[in-house]
């Protein structure tokens, strides 16, 4: 280095010191707070309640010099880490009860809810962040930049300072939104997880997330017995196989007393499992969870599961599942994805919701937006999750919500459990898009809360994450009242986020279309993908099966009769293309082009409507953001505009390259009061053939 | 090749027959007609007669069995090639002149217009394209492929069957409108065009052209006596190099009796001119007009010259010629760009229109769309012609147009001539673009008859090309009514052809401004784009002068003054800000941004509503188009379609680019009721420095 290039080198670190300050984001929605002081009082002394403490003097809100009391209570109204809140005081179970009850109080005081005194449970025992991390660093799935736990390249074994100190950050922004548990990596799962020196790093991760209530887990490879067992087979009713998996366990309770359990993808999309040797998935589960009983650990074992010979994937699941309901121990829990095929913008429920009625089963959601325009497309998913956690599935009458038929109001069942795909990684910002953010937010208080509403979800996490009051560092020029801030920002931000994801689902795969994405990277449109050599259900046309007499996948009883699945009334109304919920009409039927809809209009004209309505709906959300600029520190101001901008651009390429696919077999013009395409589907199947859209 | 592919070639062949019959455009505007018979009646045979006779026995659409007679007679009203038609009879002075007249009443039946007796002069006497074309085959700003006269490659003199079919096409399409002159090559020549081989090859190709009436001519270099002739010098007042200028013009006249003459770029854009031995360019054109005046030839002399040194490059042609005026010979034509600057989508017209009184002045104007987007975009350019033509100069008083200007009514001058620049080339449509024909045909119908309006020309040349009544092969299925036609395709794309040079102007360069282009492809917008080692007149910042105070060349008495060289009252308008032009105001102003214009807007809304106009207007095209799918045949449909598609593409750069990067000057925000830009500003900087924005 000479000596210019160290004069520049330093001016760079500086300036960097003074620009770390600014609002980059990686603050999440706990923002340096100008602080009142205040005094705590707390019975008992643990690393987790002087956490709670800390909180509470770092950002207090409330009145200036006021007391507030932390006090462990037993109190039969609060169930695990609930707690009971007024003005000044919190009272718990648990020390995280404690420390997530000062998150509430703060939270109410910078969002200026009143607080009166009042008991709060979560909706879910476990509430669980699963990072699809590998081993090397890099993510599944992830957009964010490579994984927070495992160091990219040669030493993904180290633990540094700089590890550590983002382990806490982590911990804690989970902790103030109720995250109480990590899957450390990949479903698709490395052996290597299991061996020591993985397991140590376990131990150094978890030391760091325990004080905060962040319990760990991993994922495992099914066939590590013999991978690095030395075993000949992993066949889970082989004596030396229960054995070792046995001793497996033992070796991490002894590293890791509060090791919360694994979760298993076996005998799914080519990994391993029971069924390799002949064994149902329950006997795979049991072996695993019998070896976990004396520590009180959980397996959570994915019902992601479809073969390639099967006419509709969506009815896979089902079909491999309800013959097992009771087999399963009762620390083993089915994780089911919360559509039939994969984390699409919009699917029915899985129709196993409700239907396993002596079997846990958990809800994966899924954060990262692997099919909603990665960390590229503003998506704010609460709405969809929403959505799926209301949907009735009649199971035991009307009301069986998703919902209450996982989080123990409906089942016996001693665990309740969610998870949600991690969309973090070692961005500054942890998500890539500063609105993702919102979806780590809204997973977390949808998991403690499953009845918040995405008004007052998105409303918090809005005004947490950008209100320039009383927040240090704001940069924000603040020349408004907090009345004009909520209405240039909050409102217009707000009316945005509610109404982003629709706006996914109309330029990509309105009225029920799925599964449409060009290649395995799941980001642009691809309806014609479909090289010879690749499995027909990893292709597009499997699942639109458009031809020239119309379009959609037709699981009616006269088609595949994933119908049969759901409870009445809802496999009635889905089966009838006149009551079948319109959103939802090509999962379910494939209706021909000019059927009439409700509007009076035909299918490819509402086809077209919806197409160019999500194109527009991404404008209008440029607008939207273009005039907040006063409003929000320029760094975030400019980062979410240019990724509007690509969005808008990718819209436009979804738009066309649909239209112009499904206009060869639909033969009719698009209605001439939209927009054209300004794209050539030609030059649009070779450039999504060639490279991702997202690929600059 | 093996059996396969053998049939496979044979069906291509049978197929490519089959649509060697459909509309590629290589008719033009002179499609096969479902003729009637008609008797012709000729006093005289000459090849060009035999030619008359044969297009009315093609294309007669008038009565039935009707008799025309063809006759050459003296008559002092017609002019040149003028002639008197009727609806049985065509009279000339010329056998040329009755072939126009034969072309004269073939379009007018196929248009659908009356016919009585009428007198027809034309406007121009030489009505000239110049191809820049190079002998290698290559076309400097040709976007339609490679050149029809010189072989791209090796064997760039060969003369085949296929090239004399070619031309004779060629020929036959500018006989059609009046085009009675080609310069051959490009005004940046090759010393080589002067040798052997070369005039064997004009030669030739005159041959073909000569019975349609089309005078070919070539372009030298300055420098070929001493490049190509063993001199020391090309000092034009040299006598030896006067002595082989006059050997080389007398061995031209000998191959070609009927030669033309000369164009000649020179002392201009680093081209070899007589300025570089100290002489002028009335001393350089000279010596060659005396060496053609015994043949009859004429010289067409460029005035396009500028130096790198000058404050404004708009005024230097005026101070390089005015003082010249009077000592050029009557057989030398200066050839004047319609603009001050470079065939730009708006100028004001030269200043040297009207200013050289005892001098000839040709306007120069520029077919091939080098500033018009190509031949992707579909800009017809009688607008912008028009514009220029009707331009009044003022100089022998209100009422003073460029055109009467240059045409001899004005000023007395043995010739008067007019040039194109020819956006001619290999491809199947002659043109690219199949509107990029309506700008040839444009062309030829002004230089015959300035006082041709838009609406009558744009209105012939949609019929003659497009209208399916009448013709062979049309392929487009009749089921409406000419009125039908007329009203859902003429009336539309005539209104989008008659929009789109504004559009252009509104999505590239509105307001006055000029050469915003990036680099040296002149196609996409790089306002931006300043290399510190480009002259700084080849570099946009010269021409906007973007800066916090305000945009635009300040060419008004304070500034360059170049508004001085126009007569008054236009030196005034020009001058004050509130009275020049608004489509002109940032040529001749530097406006502060904030400027109120006459709509009550700042200059920078203005500015930002004009770029999103022009959007806004190509996304009407495609809407327009469209929805003409039933009335033309697909081949042309979808070749326009897909155009228009990249034009909007374009145009969204362009608006994108150019308002991002002003704003970084302006500082104000886009209106926020127009659609906001979906491009990265930094993103475009790099594309378009890396690649042409149209190459892909």
């Amino acid at each position: 280095m000479n000596f210019s290039k160290q004069i520049i080198s330093l001016f760079t670190i500086i300036v960097l010191s003074f620009v770390g300050h600014s609002e980059n984001g990686h603050d999440a929605w706990l923002r340096p707070k100008k602080a009142k002081t205040v005094n705590v009082i707390t019975s008992k002394q643990s690393p987790t309640i002087s956490i709670a403490k800390n909180e509470l003097i770092q950002s207090w809100q409330g009145t200036e010099g006021a007391t507030v009391t932390l006090r462990i209570k037993r109190n039969k109204s609060l169930k695990s880490d609930g707690f009971k809140i007024s003005e000044n005081s919190i009272q718990a179970n648990t020390d995280l009860g404690l420390l997530y009850g000062v998150y509430e109080l703060l939270r109410r005081q910078q969002t200026g809810v009143s607080i009166k005194e009042e008991i709060i449970n979560p909706s879910y025992d476990r509430r669980i962040l699963n990072h699809w991390d590998n081993p090397n660093g890099s993510i599944e799935r992830g957009y964010a930049g490579k994984s927070i736990f495992w160091h990219y390249g040669k030493d993904s074994l180290a633990v540094t300072d700089g590890d550590i100190k983002l382990w806490k950050e982590y911990a804690r922004i989970n902790a103030s939104i109720g995250i109480n548990g990590a899957v450390l990596n990949n479903v698709n799962a490395s052996p290597m997880m299991l061996t020591a020196g993985y397991l140590e790093k376990v131990k150094a991760i978890t030391e760091v997330l325990r004080p905060y209530g962040v319990k760990t887990y991993i994922s495992i490879k099914f066939s590590s017995p013999s991978l690095i067992g030395g075993l000949k087979t992993s066949d889970p009713l082989d004596t030396e196989v229960i054995t070792w998996w046995n001793n497996k366990i033992k070796e991490i309770y002894k590293l890791i007393p509060d090791f919360g359990g694994f979760l298993v993808k076996a005998s799914s999309e080519g990994q391993p499992g029971p069924q390799d040797y002949g064994r149902t998935h329950a006997d795979g589960a049991n072996m695993l969870a019998d070896a976990f009983k004396p520590y009180g650990g959980i397996v959570m074992w994915r019902a992601f599961v479809y073969s390639s010979n099967d006419v509709d994937r969506a009815k896979q699941a089902y079909t491999e599942f309800v013959p097992l309901d009771g087999q399963f121990r009762d620390n083993v829990i089915i994780q089911v994805k919360n559509g039939p095929v994969d984390f699409q913008p919009r699917e029915p429920f899985s129709s196993l919701f409700g239907a396993l009625k002596k079997t846990i089963i958990m809800p994966e959601l899924q954060i990262t937006q692997e099919y909603l325009g990665h960390s590229t497309h503003l998506a704010y998913l609460g709405t969809m999750w929403k959505e799926f956690l209301e949907s009735d599935t009649y199971q035991k009458g009307p009301g069986s919500t998703v919902a209450k038929s996982t989080d123990g109001s409906l089942y016996n069942q001693k665990i309740s459990a969610i998870a949600g795909v991690s969309n973090i990684g070692l961005d500054t910002n942890w998500t890539g898009h500063t609105f993702a953010q919102s979806n780590w937010y809204a997973f977390g208080r949808l998991a403690w809360n499953h009845e918040l509403t995405n008004d007052q979800i998105t409303e918090e996490w809005i005004t947490l994450t950008f209100s320039p009051f009383d927040v240090e560092n704001s940069q924000v020029k603040i020349d408004f009242s907090k009345q004009d801030w909520s209405n240039h920002f909050l409102k217009p931000v707000k009316h945005m986020m509610l109404d982003s994801r629709e706006a996914v689902v109309d330029y990509m795969m309105p009225l029920g279309l799925h599964h449409i994405f060009s290649a395995n990277e799941h980001y642009g449109p691809g309806p014609w993908y479909a090289p010879a050599r690749v499995r027909k259900d990893w292709t597009p046309p499997y699942y639109h099966k458009a031809d020239s007499l119309g379009i959609g996948f037709d699981r009616t009883e006269t088609g595949s009769n994933a119908v049969s699945q759901y409870e009445e009334p809802l496999r009635s109304e889905f089966n009838n293309i006149e009551t079948c919920p319109e959103n939802l009409l090509l999962w379910f039927h494939h209706v021909s082009w000019d059927y009439k809809m409700k509007n009076g209009k035909t299918l490819w004209d509402n086809l077209c409507y919806h197409y160019d309505a999500g194109l527009q709906k991404v404008r209008e959300f440029q607008k939207i953001w273009d005039k907040t600029k006063p409003y929000v520190d320029s760094e975030r101001f400019y980062e979410v505009q240019s990724k509007l901008r690509d969005q808008s651009r990718n819209a436009q390429v979804w738009k066309d390259g649909c239209l112009l696919y499904f206009q060869e077999f639909s033969k009719m013009p698009i209605p001439y009061d939209i927009e054209r395409p300004i794209h050539d589907l030609e030059d649009l199947k070779i450039s999504t053939m060639k490279r991702p859209l997202n690929y600059k």
